[in-house]
């Protein structure tokens, strides 16, 4: 039976049918157990701050009310943080949220839009799902190649260019003069998306200054990550007005729940809790990159909460990856070669850290 | 300055860049004060079940993951609950959010879409933020009309109809029979969306048979009304499976919180708080009928959580509004003529009652 007695538009019906997007929970059916470490997803492994948890269980007595639309007290709070103004931020339902707003925004059916060869798939499914047409460029050395995107662009005439800083599956980072020389390329009239999600944990240094007067960038940040709010489904986006303006012409108004609103104010205000988080953070990695080290393999330098490690190719990652599934230990892999060749571990708590260290030797010393 | 510097489409450019959703929060902000009652928005005002709140605080912990994109586990209470499959039901995150899938789903620019003048306003965004084209059909008796909106989704070859049952901002409803009939005399290849957000408030015999063979209907129920939730945002569409895949093709897949998860699912197994806040609703109800009568105002029959007040005429509606909001009362009321002759209040608690009418009394008598 075909789909022809729905009226969908073309776009949707060319869709492919199944979504990219395999949670860890389907896994824990398809294997029947629950995972012992969950670190595949690059959640939090230090949970909310304890303002942000109180903040939670205080507003569940007016949870049964919308959150305000507009988020006005979170982007009052937000535009006080960044030294810019409250009309030029968006709060959404998480990034993924956001692109799905400034997608739709942009990209008609047929439009070419600009990415990297195995960056974050969740902008490519909102490109293909506006039916926009993906341009891919390589990375570079394990890293996005911000030259070679905007000239890419330039050739397309794509009016819209991704780039994560620091980036995700890799964890790899350019510095803020680099990421300035990339915006400041950007044709006027284009737009790059510069995805921050995981500027908490990079150095000083990688975050180019925020400049809201420029039209042709906007960023996305989020309480996902650092602030480990990746179930409460929460994130922002800074830019000029014009582009929140257009943001605020289509997105879902009441999308950001209550108890998330009241969240990630209270998390804004606990900066010693993301210091902590950060410092937790960079302990695990160094864990990890001890373990890689002991294995003979390549821990690649990270400015995220995971690290991409070098098994030396696709197969044996893959097979890496299958037999720690069956040690119970949740990690991913980079899609596309030569990206493929490494393994994506979250950093975990000291739990998670110790069960991902026994299982990894041992899956190692069978493999 | 005009946009030409952003790279928008022209559906975003022709926007209005002002939206219609003026929350309560941004009237307190205008009025300098909170509101004493908040009784316009139709949320409820007997919270969430024990069960799911505890089932909120017992998860906070693990709201630093993602929630499962699958929805899966809601989804086979869901299913189990209808009688349908689970590849039959889609859980979003609100009502809203159905709309912004559906429309997009089948909406491209310029394509005609029938709905009533006044009904639920999101609707209508939706279908404006794809560049739709609304065609409206008068209210008939404050009732949407369902042969003049098959008539008119005939007359247009309109793919998208859209009817509420029981219908907001006037609280009417019509019989599973005549809804029966609406459903049967959709063209086939069209789709209609039957809204039944406030169906727990309904008597026996509004909704008809949930009849998942039929693609020519797509169902929408919500965990915001009865269950308490607005705050949440969690709601789900019941339909053909070939539907809800071309929903699962374009949804955000991670779009519902974890917390509202574990909240709708531990909600769904307490009937007995949802039948009590029903009981409540009703004598809520009974209320305000009570006292548009004192005041020789009509109330219209409700079938829903909240009640239509004929005040005369649609000037003294609005100062009816304006003066109660002076007086710490918030209501809301229809935004088109002749249904602007109303007042929509909302059932709130004991409290909320007496203080509107208190307010109600005194502002009548002062007009």
């Amino acid at each position: 039976m075909t789909e022809t007695h729905i009226p969908f538009t073309g776009v949707v019906r060319a869709l492919p049918a199944s979504t990219p997007f395999v949670g860890p929970e389907a896994l824990e059916r398809i294997r029947g157990a629950k995972f012992d470490a969950r670190i595949g997803a690059n959640e939090s492994a230090f949970g909310m701050s304890p303002k942000a948890k109180a903040a939670i269980v205080a507003e569940i007595e007016r949870a049964s009310w919308y959150g305000d639309p507009e988020n006005y007290e979170l982007r009052e709070a937000l535009a006080a943080h960044h030294g810019v103004s409250m009309d030029e931020i968006c709060v959404c339902a998480g990034i993924d949220n956001i692109f799905s707003v400034v997608v739709r925004m942009v990209v008609s059916p047929g439009v070419p839009v600009v990415t990297s060869l195995g960056a974050y798939p969740t902008f490519n499914y909102q490109v293909n799902g506006n039916g926009g047409v993906l341009k891919t460029v390589p990375y570079h050395r394990d890293m996005e190649d911000p030259e070679a995107l905007l000239a890419a662009a330039r050739n397309e005439g794509a009016p819209l260019i991704f780039i994560a800083n620091p980036d995700n599956p890799m964890g790899t980072w350019h510095d803020a003069d680099t990421i300035q020389r990339m915006i400041d390329g950007v044709t006027p009239g284009k737009l790059l998306v510069l995805d921050e999600a995981y500027i908490e944990f990079a150095p000083e240094g990688t975050a180019p200054p925020l400049d809201t007067s420029n039209p042709n960038v906007i960023r996305t940040r989020t309480f996902s990550k650092a602030h480990g709010m990746a179930g409460m489904r929460i994130g922002y986006a800074i830019g000029h007005k014009d582009l929140i303006t257009g943001m605020n012409k289509i997105r879902n108004q009441f999308e950001v729940t209550r108890l998330s609103q009241v969240a990630a104010l209270a998390s804004l205000h606990d900066p010693d809790f993301v210091r902590h988080v950060v410092t937790e953070v960079e302990a695990g990695k160094a864990e990890i990159n001890t373990l890689a080290d002991r294995h003979n393999f390549i821990a690649l330098p990270s400015a995220t909460n995971f690290v991409a490690v070098d098994v030396g190719n696709g197969d044996k990652a893959r097979a890496i990856l299958k037999a720690l599934d069956a040690e119970g230990v949740f990690i991913r892999m980079p899609g596309v070669p030569v990206l493929d060749r490494c393994i994506r571990v979250t950093v975990g708590t000291k739990q998670d850290r110790a069960l991902f260290t026994e299982a990894f030797d041992k899956v190692i010393a069978e493999l």
